[in-house]
């Protein structure tokens, strides 16, 4: 025999803050399956009832047992050990407490069932609630991003590729890209949610075997009719979707789940990331929001860490890493894996929890966020002029033919680096250029500021687009 | 300078038979992408003809010498060191090219554009391409799947859980759950498709402001309705659909690649792991096709190796992988990352490439699987009537209570086995037992042919439905 | 602010057996991490009053103080959001605990120190002490199948490859192998072990500025003395060894125990892998061992489902996706990441929780594990004399050419198969071969028990091996 | 039949640039394994002959000929597709060159052997190949980055953590760190070097049984030896070192190989990350060395992109998922996986090439990297010296008690933010400081560069510890 331990064993995220008292690690919680998992129980009693094959008083013995059940989930966690998941426990102490009530309803409960039917049924449950309060936050940020990405629609902003100032951006286009993620997130979960998370209902090998035992002669002659009759209640009681066929090994609801939570976390990864590169003292574009003590340094008293974005890029570094496990998952062999469904517990729990405190603590940071225009202008004003050298490029081509164009450009920012003086200047002295522009003109080509592209009209197109859908 | 080597540096997937010699792997080579991507450059040139930024004869040109080079993907690769991506390289080949001509025509190759432009849309075409490519092979797998399990729609056969025999199960049931796994692979495939993959076009930073500096004034008036119309035209010439933002750091469009992409693989690997499964020499219910000498041994010439499940299993092993790389990828900082798009590149190519392959791979498994009737019968007797102890305890419940049954069950089943006797004659020597049923009756609760639950309805179901779904 | 939620959010690995109950969940549960890291704060006190920056009597009952201190990791996890890690809360609680016995101790708690050394040095002490039970472990699990692999030294056994019968090997060389893994693995343990897990000891940002702030004038003078000492009785107090540099974001020491945690994980799946495969119905050459009630089915009285395997391969497939967040990781910018060092946490704990649960499992499984000999035999049989076919050819190659000994071998195989006769008669009725092999020698030639190559002698061979290494 | 495509499906890495073009390209290239198998073949049959199996004439025209082989690899990996491994078309290629000149000779190609003894040794010896040029590039980088820790032992420098700046580095110590890293990368590979990569040699299925068949009757009867002879002298020929047992499903090789490839990609990844941080255009405190042309913007004349640490991070994001993939492929069921072998081929592969594509590139950016001093300076007087707030707050603490002092600090810190001010002048106007400490002691303690702490000191320890390993 294992040796046991009953020495405390608590993992209440002390090492994933992001996660930590967020709705979602509630929504995912022990507690939370184990009561999933029985309303999974009682939402069968109750169809099967419906159906005639057990008596409607049972089932509502049953779910009001259930309902008032308080099931501690440690021991319940170690039994499942013996049998490789939990729900023998869990029936074993449902039926226990059921007997109390009415001995002849403990009869009834799991009735021709499998455990597999209740733990995925159960999972569900969980997911679907949790991912409405997903949905719901990110519907939270979309508006509050929307709301900035039209306040600063048009502050000129330093865009950056490859880690250098490329050309100008406005501060406001970058914020409707974010919010673009984030609507793209929302909009992939709630497209899971309304084409249904499905009950599990398979029974011991998938073909609702023991169900049909259990019904009435005439039922069993039409297995097609009972099983979709079945089904449907089931998928009525608990509050998901009839499913296409038992999934015991097929395991698509688990990855469009996966699919959605992956792609969350990582759209907020984006966010996270950029906030974070804002925030950098020599930067310093943003700042987070900051109540009393938040991000405070335990060392640095002049610190103020952007505490949020580096939770939420925590949650983005290792929700892909759990995608990756239960994609492996899908490989589930037989009408039962040995281990590959027995892996995905946990990994999705984790998805779920992670991705679902990081879209909370969003909600926060884009509610809150500072973004200091100075700063904006000051950075693009570091790189001077020749941030638009592109843009000079381009007025040159036509005149001088592309390549000499671009050599003059080159030769000439490197000449304005060198004599650190603008690049309007020293344009103006090369005999190719001063040609074509005046240098009223050059320096108009060269400010910044007016080299914005179609950013604004971007930002504009983006927040209606959006208006149009939701509307729709 | 790093010191470079012209000695040959092929991949031709030796070490990856699962793609070699496919379709995908065709779709997906250096010659494609940059095929792609010349496509990308030329379509780029007649949609600003079209907005009159160039002239009809120059983006002519553009597209017929783009169409007829044939450049080495291996210097372009080398050179591509030079700036962390091949477009530099491609440019300047094809604006020689076209400057052989006409050079006036060479002045408008790439005009105001950028490398992500133009390597994420060709990035694009490659993958629609390839994904119609997978989609139609999964339709041709789902055809025979679909055969298949109406076929053997009624074949008893041993359910499988946790690597033991549970309760039987028909081998159409099991057939249809492998199909149902290629349709939902083909319909997430097909929604992408029917969604569209986007163009790329966002300039310098994401804001088009080199494209707007080459247009007509009363253009960039209206920059917004510029965009609009370049962005619908450049996907018009390229096959594309319009984006909605530049997306140069918002990675959506390749997250849903992926997402479908490893679904398809894992849903491909689940029907590997039972084709598998059931071909082992203890189990032999399926042998695959084998043309001659298809599955040799090198060593021993008896074995006729499972070499296509082998094979689509080892992809599906390797694409969970790539996709948490891709994941890890959204977190892209910046108006373009530093990295992080590099990164992509080459893990998509592969997702694409080893799906496709695998997808490929499974047409000719499923169109020529040969199933053996007799060994699944044979494997079902195996286990002897006890495969049908859940029924007979759904018998024994109501009138011994339900902890009783299963405790006469669990003793009769091991008195069965010890005794090498059947379950049937164990039961009715038992008192508890007898006293409810004739021999007679027990015999026939525990035939397993006659426990096959609901399965040839869910079968039909199955089939039904996916005919109705195909007809909508 | 973000609402926070009281009501309950225990995780007790419900949702993952392998590792509930266990040695490693109670050694990396909230409340061990909580231990360590007030153990790392008593051993700092204690090494900076060694070397004289505080009195011995606040060491002392700041020491008294940790050990004795009950904290609930709930509240510390949740107030951990505001400064995205739990060190600011401890260190709160620990000064106040201590306040209440000295107020005067209370001003050395922490002094000079960062939550990251804190952290670090707190996760080295449970890496610790996890590792040491796993490799515990993985010796008892050594020693059980060494024991196995003896005793099954010579019993032929079906070699298997690509699913099929290849050709005899004997069920004690597959032991060994087996034990081989098992082995690597404990090495690779103990080599990390032995090398040293670190403390962790850099202060704000790697400079041990803070920490030299509060030396004697003459010990600032010669900054690397007093840093190589502090180091040193910091890793003396704490258990642990020096570090080379402070490696707040150099994850060498994560990265060598995500290794070998990543190795053993997978070491460990192979073994369960095979026994899964064993156990099938059809092949039944194992089962696990089956304490009343183990492995019991909800649904089905006769199964006894090999829930050990399955739950060890269960934390085979999670690993190598945590590894993979955790190598991630290791690209940590700056002094201190924001954020890949916060995704580090959770991932190696559960690396080492699922590692330390799987090596566990394995013990029972190891020490437990029954052999039918007679199923081994009777599944060797099954292929018949066929299984031999390599060694035929062998035989014949010499006499009349490898390409026409295949040939024959690859027809006579078939026809053996076709006419269910044993391969033996059909060459002894082939002109070719009849002309060099009498029909006793080629029925001695065909007996698969013979043909068991070198097992035994590798058996032995790798059993002595080990002995010499464990004597070394 | 599978249709198969003849046109051309070359990838070059034109999607790679991390790998296009260097060593590690070359040596894992398909010509590359091609030719390590040939190799594999002739130090089979080599060994072979020292032991009488074969004469020593046909292992040296087997040698000669695989020598002189040019197998184009296109064939052979299309062929693979039937037997799920090329080995077999590579056998048959090398059979017919060989019989062209020896038809007796061809009969002991292969002789006793399997496609996997061939491909791991074969990949084996690619591994070693690559790993030496690897560590050799480390050392290199080494080196380099040893000098510049030296030469910036004493520059003072912003440290900075959670994207601030926090408290004052030395320029030297960061590189130092960077050495390190590098170090212990090297150090790892050395060490799998050092301790052998080891020949695959089991035969059929683990038993060497086909070897042992072709031996004399008197080393039939000592199989123990004979196994042991064979594996020496094959490691002799190969180059490699002897295995402890077959381990054709024991992957502890592949294990170690991915755990140091996983960790070198990581390692530098953390130096490119910090390349790319400093490169910031806000930053600016180092910058790539620029040869003409390199990180020339396509469309930015003004921009030159660190491009080198681009691609190196490029490949730190992609590693790791390849190492969960082989990781995965640990599992690997039976005496040799239907899958997981096949699937590790072209992962590590990838991680060959990728880890060995970024170490040659780092030897040129460490080598030429150009660091700003100016602006390093810049960015700490940025912060004023706030920087400091650790180091007064530590100087107040034994005064004013450590709360207060905090306290203290926290307000003064924003006063001096507030009215940009230096935080000794707000610290001398306030009564509680003024009292302990003369205005000039507040400007020495504020003054950054002299709170670098034991940087220098660490630069020293590091670069002479490393010295001393050098030398032992």
């Amino acid at each position: 025999m294992t040796a046991l331990h009953d020495e405390p064993r608590t993992d209440g995220n002390l090492l994933s803050p992001v996660r930590a008292g967020t709705p979602a690690e509630r929504l995912t919680s022990d507690e939370a399956w184990l009561r999933a998992m029985l309303d999974a129980e009682a939402a069968l009693a109750r169809a099967q009832a419906t159906l005639g094959i057990l008596p409607h008083s049972a089932a509502a013995t049953i779910t009001r047992t259930a309902e008032a059940a308080k099931m501690a989930p440690g021991p319940i966690a170690v039994a499942a050990r013996e049998h490789a998941n939990p729900v023998v426990g869990l029936v074993g102490c449902l039926t226990r407490a059921v007997a109390e009530h009415d001995p002849q309803a403990a009869e009834y409960v799991h009735r021709g069932s499998t455990s597999q039917d209740i733990l995925d049924t159960g999972t569900m449950i969980v997911a679907r609630q949790t991912l409405t309060v997903i949905r719901d936050d990110l519907r939270r940020s979309s508006a509050a991003l929307g709301e900035l990405a039209g306040r600063y629609r048009d502050l000129p902003a330093a865009g950056r590729t490859l880690a250098l100032h490329a050309v100008p951006t406005t501060f406001g286009l970058r914020v409707a890209g974010w919010r673009r993620l984030v609507m793209d997130a929302e909009r992939r979960l709630s497209r899971v949610l309304a084409e249904g998370l499905p009950v599990s209902l398979g029974g011991a090998a998938g073909t609702l075997g023991g169900y049909l035992e259990y019904a009435a002669p005439e039922q069993r002659a039409e297995p097609g009719e009972f099983v979709s009759s079945l089904v449907a209640e089931f998928a009525h009681e608990s509050g998901l979707c009839p499913q296409v066929l038992p999934w015991h090994a097929l395991r698509t609801p688990v990855a469009d789940l996966t699919s959605v939570l992956g792609f969350t976390a990582g759209a907020l990864g984006k966010i996270a990331a950029d906030v974070l590169t804002l925030s950098r003292s020599e930067i310093g574009e943003v700042a987070e929001p900051g109540p009393e003590g938040r991000g405070a340094s335990s060392a640095m008293p002049h610190k103020r860490n952007p505490v949020l974005a580096t939770m939420i890029r925590s949650a983005a570094l290792q929700v892909p890493a759990l995608v990756s496990g239960l994609n492996q998952c899908l490989t589930s062999e037989d009408e039962r894996s040995a281990g590959a469904w027995h892996a995905e517990w946990s990994l999705l729990r984790d998805c779920l929890a992670l991705s679902g405190g990081a879209a909370h603590t969003l909600v926060e940071l884009s509610e809150g966020i500072e973004v200091h225009a100075d700063r904006v202008r000051e950075n693009l004003e570091r790189t001077g002029d020749t941030v638009s050298s592109e843009r000079v490029a381009a007025a040159l081509a036509p005149r001088v033919g592309r390549a000499r164009a671009r050599e003059l450009m080159t030769l000439c920012s490197a000449e304005a680096a060198r004599t650190r003086s603008s690049l309007a200047q020293v344009l103006a002295k090369e005999p190719e250029v001063e040609e074509h522009f005046t240098p009223e003109q050059l320096a108009r080509l060269c400010e910044a500021a007016g080299f914005t592209g179609a950013a604004a009209a971007l930002v504009d197109g983006s927040l209606e687009q959006e208006a149009v859908a939701d509307g729709g």
